[in-house]
């Protein structure tokens, strides 16, 4: 299917998937460039390709063609690609697993994806979003998932729950915190463990820090009062996994 | 001093230094919110703070007062804070230092100041930026560094010429490599190193790559094809600088 004009109801939906409130009532969002599209393709969350009419590209799933322009207004990008999809949302999972990362209300959403690209890098089974965290489907999200969001098994909910049920089946609970701390190197359980990362400007809350097991930092020069959360989510999470 | 009018010559300046072009030819930039104003401070970078009229702000430095309109007009920020302050650049130093990292063409201002804020945590001795790495005085990047950029040594140079200077001080050489490379926990020496990395898109150059000892990666898992950079780079610096 060719559409040129801007009116055409496909399009008009697809520009709106740029507003969370869309991307909510409809269960669908829009990934760009190859990369991403190919991602989403090999793990069936594709309904549509929106490719520039040029181009080809052989997948087994409908792609509607279209202008420059028009990828343009669909895309969030400076630089827009010339191909899109229109994806389902990944469906929530509630498993939990044994290794276990908890987002509380991290706010910036390149920090967003770029935890979930690590937390699949580093063998997490379960990542929680607090109901504060960004919407994991935020165009910048996804990009910095760098598609890797279609591998890991992810649900929101409130962590204070969670830290319960993750209790009773005896998973350690390790809060993050700049000024106190074991460093995450002397951790020896490598088979089972939750950690907490916190918001960039205000850390993991009082309420949750209560319940947790034990604080973990990042051995550092003293200079520096805290790193990136990403960078610092990332390190603990490599430490975590041991070596295997 | 109060300035009211967007024509004030001072305020032109200032705007200006959104552009790389003047930030070079002035040997000046802007730094944003009381974070990075007080770490700009302490480290003697200020020429003037620009405050918000109604606010206090007791610093040993001249204060010019204007408006919230002005301030927004110089900020780059969306949501723009009450206090900027004008800097010269911190001055380039070919110091090499024996634990050193090495910059191929990063892109992303995000990613260049979340590697600068993990070298200064590491106790990396000196960053070199390749000629083709983005502006360390770029706002993004100067954010990201969280005013980390005033603490650590820096010059901007070929890597290749680098490169001679550091073998001929018996500093081995890693490149990184997504394929091929040994783990970073295997290396044993934490005194002396020299790290490369590369370019979000292409990785570090193959001309560069043919000059290393050796290639280090990071153990993760095996469906993941790579780790953002900035996180890649922290993990290596992490590893590289061992226990303490």
């Amino acid at each position: 299917m060719l559409i040129t004009s801007m009116d055409n109801p496909k399009i008009k939906e697809y520009v709106k998937l740029k507003q969370k409130k869309y991307r909510d009532i409809t269960g669908k969002f829009i990934v760009e460039g190859m990369h991403l599209v190919l991602e989403a393709y090999k793990c069936g969350y594709i309904e549509e390709v929106i490719l520039e009419q040029d181009e080809v590209l052989a997948l087994d799933v409908p792609i509607i063609y279209t202008t420059k322009e028009i990828i343009h207004k669909i895309s969030t990008l400076d630089h827009p690609v010339s191909v899109l999809a229109l994806c389902k949302k990944v469906p929530e999972s509630s498993f939990l697993g044994r290794r276990v990362l908890m987002l509380d209300d991290i706010q910036d959403p390149g920090n967003l994806g770029t935890i979930i690209r690590s937390a699949v890098a580093f063998d997490i089974d379960t990542v929680v979003l607090s109901p504060n965290t960004v919407d994991l489907y935020n165009p910048k999200v996804v990009r910095a998932t760098q598609g890797m969001l279609f591998y890991v098994s992810f649900f929101r909910d409130d962590l204070v729950s969670v830290i319960s049920k993750l209790k009773e089946d005896m998973i350690p609970i390790y809060g993050t915190h700049v000024e106190y701390g074991t460093s995450v190197f002397d951790v020896r359980d490598h088979h089972s463990y939750a950690l907490v990362v916190g918001n960039e400007g205000s850390g993991v809350h009082e309420n949750i820090l209560d319940l947790c097991d034990q604080y973990l930092c990042i051995e550092m020069n003293g200079n520096v009062e805290s790193l990136n959360v990403s960078v610092a989510s990332s390190i603990l999470l490599y430490e975590l996994r041991g070596r295997r």
